[in-house]
Order: C-alpha cells, then sequence, then structure tokens
C-alpha cells in the first residue's frame, strides 16, 4: 500500500510515519519508482508498537528506538531483553546510580535479603528504590520512608504473573515483545489499578457521608 | 538568606530557581532591597519538593505546579488531594477518557465487580487500565491482555499500605502531602521492585547455567 493508506490503515499522520522512518524505528517501504514506496502489513503492526510506547508507555523516540532495535535482534537472550526493557521507563534519572553512602540502597538491601530474593548489583530497580526512599528522607516524609512487606508481596505477586505471560508463548520472537510491552506498559496497567484500589479503601478508612455518596 | 545561598543548601542553580519562581512554582522572596531578596528554610523545603516531582516523578514543570497549588490550598478535602495527585503522573494521555465502546472498558468494569471494589465513574484509572488492555490487543499480545487476579491482589495490599501511611499523619497539610508524594513517587517505587522481583523470579523458571552465576 502508499504511505497515505498506511497512514489512514494505522491513524497515524504522514508527517509521524516520515518521522519514524527518519529516526530509524520504522524502516521505509520498498521503492515502486522514484518517488513512492510500497508498504504492508508488517508497517502497520510496526506503527502500532511505536505509538504504544510513546503514547501508552510515555517513552521517549529514542529510548522507543532502542527498545524496537532490541526486539529486531534475532536470537538476543530474554536476560538481555528484560535488561532494555527495565531501563526503558521514563525519562526521568529514577534508574542512575545513587551515591555509595545512600540510605536508601541499604533499605533496599535489607527489604531483598528479608524477601530471600536473588538480584544482581546491576538490576536497574535497585537505584530506583534507592532513590525515592532517600527522597522521601529528604522531604521529611518519615511515614512513607520504608518499604513495607504489602509493597514487596505485591511485587512478587505481579512478578509471578508477568512471568508467567512470557512463558505462554511459544515463539522467542514473540517472547521478547511480550517482555518489552508487559514491561513497560504493565507499569501504567499497575498504576491504573493502584489508584482505583486507593479509591476503594479510601471509602473503607475514611467513609464519605450519605450525602456525599448519592 | 540570600538566592546564592538558597543555591547552595538546596543543590538547585540560580537558574532554575529564577525559573521556578517566574512559573510560579517557588514563592519570591521577601524583598530585603530595591534588587535583593531573602529566602528561608520553607524555600529549600520547596525545592526539594518541586524537584523530586520532576526529577524522581517525572512530573513535567507545569503539571508539577497543579500539583503544588492543590498541597497549598488550604483545608482541601483529602478526596480532592487524591484526584490531582492521580491525574499528575506522566505527559502521556495515558489518563484521557477512552472510547465508549472500548473493549478494555468492559474489562475493568468486570475486574471491579469481581473483587468487589467501590468505585466512582471518574477514576482516572478506569481510562489507564482500559487503554493499556486495548493497546495490548491492538498489538496482537494475547497472552497480556486480562488483569491477572495477581494485579488485582497486588493492587489492593498496595493501596492499603498507601492509606494507612495517609492515615499515619495528625496533620492535614502533611497528610496532602503524604498523599501527592506518596501516590507519584510511589509509582516509581513500585516499578522499581516489579524490576527486582521480576529478576527473583526468572531466576526461578528459567534457571541460569552454573557458568552464568558464577
Amino acid at each position: 500500500m502508499k504511505m497515505s493508506q498506511l497512514s489512514t490503515e494505522s491513524g497515524v499522520t504522514v508527517a509521524s510515519i516520515k518521522y519514524y522512518v527518519r529516526e530509524g524505528l520504522l524502516s521505509a517501504g520498498e521503492h515502486t519508482s522514484a518517488n513512492q514506496a510500497s508498504y504492508g502489513a508488517d508497517h502497520i503492526h510496526r506503527l502500532r508498537l511505536i505509538r504504544a510506547l510513546i503514547e501508552v508507555g510515555g517513552l521517549s523516540v529514542a529510548t522507543a528506538r532502542e527498545v524496537i532495535t532490541a526486539v529486531d535482534t534475532p536470537d538476543m537472550p530474554l536476560s538481555w531483553i528484560f535488561g532494555v526493557a527495565q531501563m526503558a521507563i521514563s525519562d526521568a534519572d529514577l534508574y542512575s546510580p545513587v551515591a555509595p553512602d545512600s540510605e536508601g540502597r541499604h533499605q533496599v538491601d535489607e527489604v531483598i535479603a528479608r524477601a530471600g530474593w536473588t538480584v544482581t548489583e546491576e538490576n536497574p530497580g535497585r537505584a530506583g528504590a534507592a532513590r525515592v526512599l532517600d527522597t522521601y528522607a529528604q522531604l521529611g516524609q518519615e511515614h512513607l520512608n520504608e518499604i513495607s512487606p504489602q509493597y514487596v508481596e505485591a511485587a512478587e505477586l505481579i512478578a509471578q504473573a508477568d512471568l508467567a505471560a512470557v512463558a505462554r508463548n511459544t515463539d522467542v520472537g514473540d517472547m521478547a515483545q511480550t517482555v518489552v510491552v508487559g514491561t513497560i506498559l504493565g507499569d501504567a496497567l499497575l498504576a491504573s489499578l493502584r489508584r482505583i484500589a486507593q479509591e476503594h479503601v479510601s471509602y473503607q478508612l475514611f467513609p464519605p457521608t450519605p450525602r456525599s455518596e448519592a
């Protein structure tokens, strides 16, 4: 199909499609004449993945490109794909290393030891969790400045569901895409469910008056 | 103290401080002469909150301003503060309304009914979760396209911990800040713990060879 049709089918503007091709997120179409190229179903599917990562996952174009390159690399070990998906979350410096004397680091080490988890030093979640705890401390939020057992239990439940979904794939290429999409969009799903559950629990703890319930 | 000292104390550059004052995130200092103003401990604390929301929470300057305005409004109902914190997550359109015929919406309604949760139609998590599910479906990720019972259980555990932390505050102003900081940075904490737990669970499901363990 022509680019104009690809735009209609995918709901992505021609300008955006050209931009993604220029930035290396989408392969160029097959040239059918000097100034016309032909696009196929793969291009539609790829455009959907790009939009999902950027619009729903909140990734920058540069980070989306890294993620897509990882998915496209054949025979990449699953652990490596996990690594790419794990790093690609937000443009904030959440997962960059924290100071060696960070109090949050010690708290995270303790939580991991208490949970009996096996985790390498390189796992980006260590720095992310430590940074949040250090920030709570700086803000004087002593009610938040610890990782509650509920958070630990919840994280393990979620990880079990995540890995079960990955293991249900039979094709390795599909597995890679499930890891990437599930890790990045799963954060958004979890944040959304958290907001829903917060409202429910807040009614239990702070019951609304009959008037506000009506 | 002078602005130069405020910069040293807070670790925020003078240019950034001036920018935050101009954008309405930080109140101007008290004028001591025609071209000099004096800043206090409140300014340091506020700068820490601004940096936490932007750098760790990943908020835009505009969204951080909305959140801070909410925290500063005296006698604001707790449910309203929750609403502001819930909306202020990312610049992606995750929480904007989904189409009425969205399949994800029906799935979310079912999950809420099955869990027995009381949630208003306005809760932004409904649209966020529906959008993620619709995106999974568009991407052909049928292994992800449902909300697993583990995610539901995890969300409720997390919400219970969140509300317990809010309830431990005795001052209403502190409570507002705990809600905002805990909701926004709590997403980052949870995403970090998820990455840590994913690594642990992946070793259980796909054990590494002795060589790669060494």
